[in-house]
């Protein structure tokens, strides 16, 4: 790709560049730094969308999903959609924390600067912020486009500013600021994660398709969505990357779910992306994967080592109630449930590839991730669809505005 | 329909007759009451698929998703597929409670008492409790069918016990035992969550299909599903329902998702459900939504009434960027944006259905959730397939307990 051997910014496709740009990740570690000497004892995330999908998407894999539950020193939380519920529950659990004289940052995100639901969380959690710090300047870190509107505020408010490259759409701007200011705050190795991404990205440049595996994935799942196979399922046998499978629904959706081609011809192109969880989904989905119509094409993602083992005890008697599970290791009864969904899936004909990571380290899931971008640029090429752009968001958008701006209280 | 008039449970449609069973509710209120009189500091649900997805749609509904991180008096937490880094979580949360000599409960849910992932989450967490307390036994409450293996083990050892009626199967079991003990144990109000369900049954047994809500909603996605509309979205204007989502993707997918007919025709039978929230999936999915493929049929849900009311703050500043949100309510910038999303879909002929609830109230949604259960037997009725069995699981089990039972440590 032309676009990597430039480096540069001035092409839809310059989100593989992102990883190799020095000046910015020092910009992101100089400010994580700055930020982490206030000591905050929690994270608030406020963006939605390419804004914060795939900053949980690796927090979640990273760190876990219970990660607020477990003893750690810094918390996070995302204030996505204007639910009031969830914003109420969000500073209960902040305020306390404020009143007790403990610091908080807020992390607004929005590309373009004026993303409804974002600016409003925004406002509510800046209110505040400002009862509780005189100073509630420094608590706050705005990423946006150079320039937006929501750029010359934080200016003149005196917010801490980081910029998203102007081409890097939402959906592909994880490992810009967006994902890398949380994401290494949060205490993840952000150098880690761009360099298995940088690996895998010089593997999905090859021009052998036979040895490039975002260009195989995406002609597997292009040559299935032309025999009908309107459904993409991305089954992780790994609890914590359910929010990789959220993230890449976005990814998937907005990229390939087009009106129009580059012809601009009307098309209403689209493949559907579902996830599962196994094995939790086999209590759910199992029985419509195998006895339900042929139009899925499933990705399976499964994990070789996990962070942590477990060793069922020996209790003779429960063998009563399951055979062959005393005192054998947990991830063996996980591995026998995902080699016997394959086996089942092979036997009832049901196509499906598979991605087996190492484990859940940085690296590993900066390659998936990786791998997921370009595979959706491949398939945008098959597909004759851009895979930059989401016309048909404007449409509700439109009537959203009419419906605000002649509003009154 | 005959199988409430009679008022028992020796037809698959039994689960409606949950309802008015006095016996168990008074059973299953007697057992709260002593156990929380352990005073305990965290619930184990250990339980997968129907075992625990109604329990966790009801809770996150009424409770709140952040319920954990909110000043709560049970905490709880769920123990469902064999995945060892979410076990060894569990352990990292409720050990240091047992360590200061606080109490913890395990609630242990199979319906046929030999769940591979179940059992041995079961043994995991049993194994710790008896690290910490002697009597450790009087700290588990096993549900099960009556007289299954798991049944006789635990009155073998001297556990709790909660029957699930032999002929209410999992996805049908949120209103038995498997879900009113752990709901109501958090404090929920059982009695109103049933109250709500009966009123809309009643609604829901009505010869009228055009008074009849459950029949009416069947019939919409019957005939969207005869006009290749293959996918349903179960679209949630509340990200306390994601849940319930969750929980519908099992009842659609093993009820309607067959190989074969009631009159054992092969027919690879079945609608894939997905689940969006609003407003968060709108970044991600409206793209595809609104400019993809005509293959879906959405269900919207919204409520009128949140718990909390917040207004956003007047800063003036603050409407250079999005305009008209200064000092109003934000659950008006929802319902803008809710009913923005309606008038997009209606322009571009993107057929959908809405639901809407007054509030999150038990009542509310106990009524919800009886209305999809109803919705899905009367589904299956115009596809013609037996919406209580789930015959393909099986054949994946089968594998698995190769694998496992030739297995050496």
């Amino acid at each position: 790709m032309n676009a990597a051997r430039e480096k540069a910014y001035d092409d839809d496709r310059a989100s593989i560049n992102l990883l190799g740009d020095l000046a910015t990740l020092s910009r992101v570690k100089m400010l994580i730094d700055e930020k982490k000497k206030l000591n905050p004892k929690y994270l608030i995330v406020v963006g939605i969308g390419g804004s914060n999908l795939g900053t949980i998407a690796v927090q979640e894999a990273i760190l876990g999903r219970q990660y607020n539950q477990l003893k750690t020193k810094i918390k996070v939380l995302y204030a996505d959609t204007v639910d009031s519920d969830l914003i109420q529950n969000i500073i209960s659990i902040v305020e306390p924390e404020l009143q007790k004289g403990e610091n908080i940052l807020i992390n607004g995100i929005s590309k373009s600067g004026g993303t409804t639901e974002t600016i409003a969380n925004f406002e509510v959690l800046i209110d505040l912020l400002k009862k509780y710090k005189k100073d509630y300047e420094k608590y706050v870190v705005v990423t946006t486009d150079e320039n937006s509107k929501f750029w010359s505020l934080a200016k003149e408010k005196g917010f801490s500013l980081l910029k998203i490259p102007k081409k890097v759409g939402g959906r592909y701007s994880v490992f810009s600021p967006v994902g890398l200011f949380p994401l290494g705050l949060l205490g993840i190795d952000i150098e880690e994660l761009l360099k298995g991404a940088k690996l895998i990205r010089d593997q999905c440049l090859n021009i052998d398709s036979w040895k490039n595996p975002a260009a195989l994935s995406a002609s597997l799942i292009y040559l299935h969505a032309k025999q009908k196979k309107n459904i993409h399922d991305l089954f992780l046998f790994s609890i914590d990357l359910e929010s990789i499978g959220k993230w890449y629904r976005q990814l998937m959706g907005e990229s390939i779910g087009k009106e129009y081609n580059i012809e601009y011809k009307q098309v209403f192109n689209g493949i559907t992306p579902t996830v599962s969880i196994g094995s939790t989904d086999l209590h759910s989905m199992a029985q419509l994967y195998l006895g339900g119509p042929y139009d899925k094409f499933t990705s399976f993602v499964s994990i070789e080592k996990n962070n942590s083992s477990i060793i069922l005890p020996n209790y003779q008697k429960y063998s009563r109630l399951v055979k062959g599970m005393q005192g054998i290791k947990m991830s063996k009864i996980m591995n026998a449930i995902y080699v016997g969904v394959k086996t089942a899936f092979r036997k009832g004909k049901r196509p499906f590839i598979e991605i087996v990571l190492p484990d859940k380290s940085p690296s590993s899931i900066g390659q998936l991730l990786q791998l997921k971008m370009m595979e959706m640029m491949y398939l945008g090429f098959l597909l004759k669809v851009n895979p930059f752009d989401q016309p048909n968001v404007e449409s509700y958008k439109i009537e959203t505005r009419k419906i605000l701006e002649g509003e009154k209280n």
